[in-house]
């Protein structure tokens, strides 16, 4: 079974944007047993939307498209599918009620184009969009699939896991052995460390196969199997994830593809603890994620981005005499990191206190150099621990590298 | 003038890395005038690469490849292109003696299939890797022009400024006027309503051209003209700027690619302004995007997340009326957005306050629907602004939504 990737938008061409799609689409692809034989961009215009369409179907079993399907004059992906199959394009019922409701919802006038994103195509299987507007569409022709979803990935990707892909598995894949994965999540070890402790693992595979990639901060590995049955595939991932998580204990945090701080949003509230954060250079980062975790508001108390020496002093109660004077440690110091985490577990009356200061850039402070780091951990009983982190890269690269780091600290504290 | 790139590598198609060459090189690309009709992506496979490359010499005229020039066996893109032309691959003596140097230099042997990384075909132009072993090729066949660059970024994009660039604008651009570009930037107004703003403009448009596209919470229009000079391009795209603005006042807030909040950094710091935050359901979004800015360390003085009524209370004066009791408006309401963003902003004694609190999901919570939302502006002096917010979507996207809404407000609020 063979698949071409084609993503549709003069914004692709003009290189205003990245096709990360692509790469979600082929490596989930993949992981079901279509081969990916060619990704293609091509431009919001009729007649070459209409050439790619029409090389493509010569070329592969399976169509999938992202993008084009808005409310402009020049989103034409659906458009150009529907001729090229010589079917006719009409409204969604289900689709539009979406759109209105939307509409009304915000008390806005809704334009005449955005009618366009409730069109199917004769025949086809709509595929609602759980997180826009624009209905995606599959359908069947002379053994051919087309699959087609929106461009911006926080609407394809849903529609894909939930639509596009249980799709796929019921129409195109009836024939084939189905491929099972598990992700198993790993935090605090970079990729290179990780495929070292791996090397012989990966070498040796063959089923199931071991694919690691990186993200800022974090590292997945994908285990994947075909077999007849999910019974039979986990008897093989079980093994091999065993064999894993006893070489990196202290790194695997998750055998399912969650961050880091879902596990210990669901940790501290299953057993009732609870959260407060203090955030200097991370700007709120760290509560960021924590929050962004459904159910965060129960364990998580609250927190305080205390930017400025004078809010430490006054809101965290930090000793005038650590952040300012000839011999004072100053505010990215072990003694303040140490003091912002008791004061903020103290202040939101918590079961656990964390603290951030630092260096972040692009300029140093107090003549620490960029890339500088204290993290803390405070608990209601038990020491303090205080870790002194040194990171390179960007302000950003920084940032999400120190809030990874301390929310892993605080996911051993919480297992161990 | 249009071009075609192709990047040939299984580990595109596998979803192992993202396609950023085909980002860079379509930017560079239509900064000198070239139009990128097409980008491709195939494997590591003869046959597939040969027919890619006839159907890419039909329709464009510039063919720029991204790897497949390295060492091994499955590296094939030189030799694919040799036999597409008819041409014969030879070594080149000065990418060879580089090779050779490398592997002397570092005291490790040679392996024959280096000698790959090399290869040139007959009659090209040979483009020096300064940061890597494999030689780039660029030739001239029957008007088309074919560039031929190494896969790693680090490899490519030097080799491309430095070498293949300066081929193409002589050889290829002779006669092409180079395209100029501003990005105009807007918040507080969806992709479907500003285009209808500009509805009669943008079907109107020849020169400079208008393009439309939105990322979460925001929308970018680029404007686009050919010209002989920067000077001459600039009294076009500035008279479209000028009338996009005029329709548009309250929504455009750059003429270049920043986000919102880089501009209210700005403009704040300029002027001395300070800003407090406090923050419920977006869990410091809001001041991570503050915090994100460099620069935004003397303007922002920091912040409360108030994830719990007691810390409302607590940390930020709210009334204990205000949240409980059968009368009580609650947490999510106009009356505690402004006793909020009041509060944070006299303890964090700063010239602006902002405030959220809502129902970000996926529960509801006070019996209030998912989506509602009140953000408020304090100031030093005047009325507290408060703004009742209604959303759909799902978490992250309420909160990024509230998130931006806010700053759009107080940018408003900065240049009125």
């Amino acid at each position: 079974m063979k698949a071409e990737i084609i993503a549709v938008g003069t914004e692709l061409l003009l290189g205003q944007i990245v096709n990360t799609n692509a790469q979600f689409l082929s490596r989930e692809l993949a992981a079901i047993g279509i081969d990916v034989y060619c990704q293609t961009v091509v431009g919001d215009n009729m007649s070459r939307l209409k050439n790619a369409i029409e090389l493509a179907t010569k070329r592969a079993d399976v169509l999938l498209f992202t993008g084009g399907i808005g409310p402009t004059q020049d989103d034409l992906t659906k458009d150009a599918l529907a001729e090229f199959l010589g079917r006719e394009l009409h409204i969604d019922r289900l689709a539009m009620d979406q759109v209105e409701k939307f509409f009304v919802s915000r008390g806005i006038h809704m334009t005449e184009n955005n009618r366009r994103q409730a069109l199917i195509i004769e025949g086809s299987t709509p595929l609602p969009n759980e997180t826009g507007l624009a209905v995606g569409v599959a359908l069947t022709e002379e053994n051919k699939f087309y699959v087609v979803l929106p461009g911006p990935p926080k609407e394809m990707m849903p529609m894909f896991n939930q639509q596009a892909k249980p799709w796929l598995l019921q129409h195109a894949l009836t024939d084939e052995m189905p491929i099972y994965s598990k992700m198993l999540k790993f935090a605090g070890i970079g990729e290179s460390l990780l495929e070292d402790k791996l090397l012989d693992l990966i070498h040796a595979q063959s089923d199931p196969t071991i694919a690691p990639y990186a993200k800022e901060g974090e590292v997945t590995v994908r285990i994947s199997t075909k077999a007849n049955s999910e019974q039979e595939a986990l008897v093989k991932l079980n093994t091999l994830e065993a064999e894993i998580q006893k070489r990196l204990p202290e790194h695997m945090y998750a055998n399912t593809d969650v961050p880091i701080e879902k596990m210990i949003v669901d940790i501290m509230s299953d057993r009732g603890l609870t959260l407060g954060i203090a955030e200097s250079c991370t700007g709120g980062l760290v509560m960021e994620s924590i929050t962004s975790i459904p159910g965060s508001g129960d364990m998580f108390k609250g927190g305080v981005v205390c930017y400025s020496n004078a809010i430490k002093e006054k809101l965290l109660n930090v000793p005038h005499a650590l952040l300012e004077g000839p011999d004072a440690p100053g505010a990215v110091s072990h003694e303040v990191a140490k003091v912002l985490a008791e004061q903020v577990r103290m202040i939101m009356d918590s079961d656990f206190g964390l603290s951030v200061t630092g260096v972040a850039g692009p300029a140093f402070s107090e003549h620490k150099p960029v890339g500088l780091v204290y993290v803390a951990i405070a608990r209601r009983e038990g020491e303090t621990e205080v870790y002194e982190l040194r990171f390179s890269g960007n302000r950003e690269t920084i940032r999400i590298r120190t809030a990874k780091t301390l929310l892993h600290h605080l996911w051993k504290k919480l297992i161990l």
